[in-house]
């Protein structure tokens, strides 16, 4: 064995780059006597000539039964302080029909932040109670509809979203349950880009302002307050953080108590998963345990009842569910000078046919992941390799670093597990590749549920052809002031 | 005055929070007498109101303008030591059917790297034989394409491409010009992920192993071998790396000349341009003339004939055309620590209708942008403001940093200029928004070239809503050695 001196130090050395670590790969997923992997009871060969590659591939049980189970350790820890959980899925990790209706029918709410999200769950026919509605800037239109359709509850972000949700309450006749979102200054030890309850952030108002805006917010007959809002971050693995939050936020609940009912806490989302085999996760059991008990003492050094508890994870939910699917087209071996030396080593590139537009998470966090070869087993020795997308840009890398067996060539297919959140919600169409399908796998049944996109859609907006016919939508050179323009609307912005 | 311990060194504080910055703005950029910014002949405000926000503006004259004017410098500079040059227009930057009929009707070819990108550029009737076709894993279906059209040359990026893009031509009985990318280990002083010719990256061959490889080119009889290729980063401000690579080229591509015709050398793109007005650019005809006289000064001391150049700017050519219109949504003043101090300052967050879906630049390349109120002028004094947008994620930022008058509130209409390039082509639908329309507008015509992404858009892939009708595609549970099943396909993968 020698150790490549370009492999980062968390990355160990594997005996076997074929294994698949448990903690990274789908609950469901095997090695076959062939030597392919199963996913869900699927070949990863029979999955890729069905669906083609890139291909997003769920674990439905999976994802099925971590929200299940989130949802019963929540319950079991609040039951046993006397009170109770909720749990919204949040959506923004990964929102699709089929995935509203898995985390729903395991008794979980959703976590919406936009009128597309919300139209998601909507077309999934999720009862809108069980929505909750965030955003640092809804729109007036996000907020009516979802007052319209009667969302459960909606986190205000700013002072100015009082009003605006109070009138669209009160244009609709209801009375809109809401949240207000806080700037803690509890900032989770994770990736800057991830942490969002830190000072300097959009999110929130600060909690020396909390009394006289909830006042404010009482005010309003067409409101009712639900309680305050945190989230500190994402991909934490500690619940110091949450913990740290819940006490600050509950020094200021128990104030609010005197005023009127505060019968919820909202703590958010983040909890951490294994992207990589050096990745320690913390039971999510034993986070809900640690929260429960840090809220009871808290409330009962406040003298206060316990309230009734809300989180909202996405990613602990529909990470590790997925694998993606891709074919190698080009194994590069590149010499590169080794930091601090005069050494070179080789790092062996290895090129698939997606990258940076369907997981953009490694050029944007730095995130790591890991890949394993699924059509076949090898003894080769182990080679480190980067995974890089086929993408114009030298930041286009999927796999920073792992091992694989060192005969891996173009025609083998590869799979990136753990990339269930953020990778879809985030793909775009960098260099106009269409968007790879997601396919949802139980019992070895395969079934498309988002499909892919094609190059038709790619042009589908494309109003160029149209330009021979020159398509003057308006003529802007009149006089702004003309009236009497055909189509011209007044009003100024 | 007071200068605000928040913002970056590099940012003056203005004397009037209002003006344009000429070389930021798109040229035909003006306040008008009421105090309304007017693009290219259209009030901003009026664009807003007929096509909605946000809306990435482009203005036509000026990215005309740009490839002609980068045209006629690198021809002039060419033409002066005897040679010639080529100008592709990198599709990557933002490629649609109207931009690929403006840049060609300037004179210029196209650069493509993928089948969508190829579809685009075909949709608006380019002649093939001006396209170059690039990428470091192209699929066989792509080279196949590229090959069947009659792409006017590939750039091999690999050895093992050789023999696939051989094939492609043997199969369509035409023999392919092709240029050789190469690994020159020059990489340009620019963001890391932006570099893309130092040495450990996934892009080209090592110079040491050029002759080996054109032998191998060069003995195929389909294959045309045009020249070398390289591409040494992006937002480059300086000729020196394009110098240096050019010499490490060229030293190589003398020695090739023994072995046959090497008509020309494409030294790539990645010209720079002012995002902010603390950018200094070199004017494109002072690099163009840099240039042309190291190639010719390189040329003659090797005492070789002077190669036609091609070169591959994408940013420097529609980059500064558009501005990105904004609504703000919400306003909010934090109160923020000052680093290595105990003093608080307040940064002013300005919550857009779009955001990193729409400009993913600052989250990704920690990218500056500046930002200007465009539906009115304002005396309030100057605040330092960041420009956040919509999305649930605190790094979700347009401008990291600018100064706008401190009176800035919901309702107004912003504009952050110099957004045509790597916005649009790596817009995503992060928390399910839409992307924005793009309108064109010329002497105050406006015309959409692609149209705004609906809800419907969104919710067209998703198959969720077959769901109850459980859409099997395929019973992977059976053996998969089963040819008998209906549709089954064999091969292996
Ligand atoms: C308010 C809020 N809640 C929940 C989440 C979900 O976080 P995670 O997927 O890390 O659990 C996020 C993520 O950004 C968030 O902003
Ligand atoms: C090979 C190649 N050519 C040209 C370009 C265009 O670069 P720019 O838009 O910076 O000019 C790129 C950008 O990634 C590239 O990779």
């Amino acid at each position: 064995m020698t150790v490549n001196p370009l492999a980062p130090g968390w990355l160990a050395h594997p005996d076997d780059a074929n294994a698949l670590a448990d903690a990274v790969w789908p609950r469901h997923s095997e090695r076959t006597a062939e030597g392919v992997v199963a996913l869900a009871g699927a070949a990863a060969t029979e999955l890729a000539r069905e669906f083609g590659t890139p291909l997003y591939v769920v674990d439905e049980a999976d994802a099925r039964e971590r929200a299940a189970e989130v949802k019963a350790a929540f319950d079991r820890a609040f039951e046993g302080v006397g009170s109770r959980a909720h749990v919204y899925y949040a959506g923004k990790a990964f929102l699709s029909i089929a995935v509203a209706r898995w985390v729903t029918a395991a008794g979980l709410n959703i976590d919406v932040c936009s009128g597309g999200e919300l139209a998601v769950a909507l077309a999934a026919g999720v009862d809108p109670a069980r929505l909750g509605f965030h955003g640092n800037n809804k729109s007036l239109a996000e907020i009516d509809r979802g007052v319209e359709v009667g969302v459960g509850a909606i986190v205000l972000d700013s002072v100015v979203e009082i009003e605006r949700v109070a009138r669209a309450a009160e244009r609709h006749d209801r009375v809109q349950a809401v949240r207000l979102r806080i700037n803690s200054g509890v900032h989770a030890s994770t990736h800057e880009f991830l942490a969002t309850a830190h000072e300097d952030q959009k999110f929130g108002v600060p909690l020396a302002e909390v009394p006289e805006i909830v006042a404010l917010i009482r005010s309003h007959p067409s409101l009712r307050f639900l309680g305050l809002h945190s989230h500190i971050g994402s991909q934490i693995f500690e619940s110091d953080g949450f913990a740290e939050a819940a006490r600050r936020l509950l020094a200021v609940h128990a104030e609010l108590l005197a005023g009127g009912e505060v019968p919820e806490l909202n703590l958010g989302g983040g909890f951490g998963i294994a992207y990589t085999g050096a990745d320690e996760v913390t039971p999510i059991a034993t986070i809900a345990w640690e929260l429960a008990r840090v809220v009871a003492e808290e409330c009962a050094s406040l003298g206060i009842p316990v309230p009734e508890v809300a989180v909202e994870p996405g990613r602990v939910i529909i990470g590790p569910s997925t694998v993606t699917l891709y074919e190698v087209g080009t194994v590069k071996d590149v010499t590169v000078s080794v930091a601090g030396s005069a050494a070179t080593a080789v790092r062996k590139y290895v090129s698939v046919d997606g990258g940076m537009s369907d997981n953009i998470r490694a050029a944007l966090y730095q995130a790591d992941y890991s890949v394993r070869i699924v059509n076949r087993v090898s003894d080769a020795a182990p080679a480190l390799v980067r995974i890089a997308g086929k993408h114009c840009e030298s930041g286009d890398i999927v796999v920073r670093a792992d091992y694989l067996p060192g005969d891996v060539e173009p025609g083998d297919l590869v799979a990136v597990p753990a990339t269930g959140a953020y990778c879809w919600s985030l793909a775009n169409n960098y260099n106009h590749l269409g968007r790879p399908a997601v396919v949802a796998v139980r019992d070895g049944i395969a079934r498309v549920i988002v499909r892919r996109e094609t190059e038709d859609d790619l042009l589908a907006r494309d109003m160029g052809a149209l330009e021979l016919g020159a398509k003057v939508i308006s003529d802007l050179r009149r006089d702004a002031s003309a009236d009497d323009r055909p189509g011209h609307r007044n009003g100024d912005k």
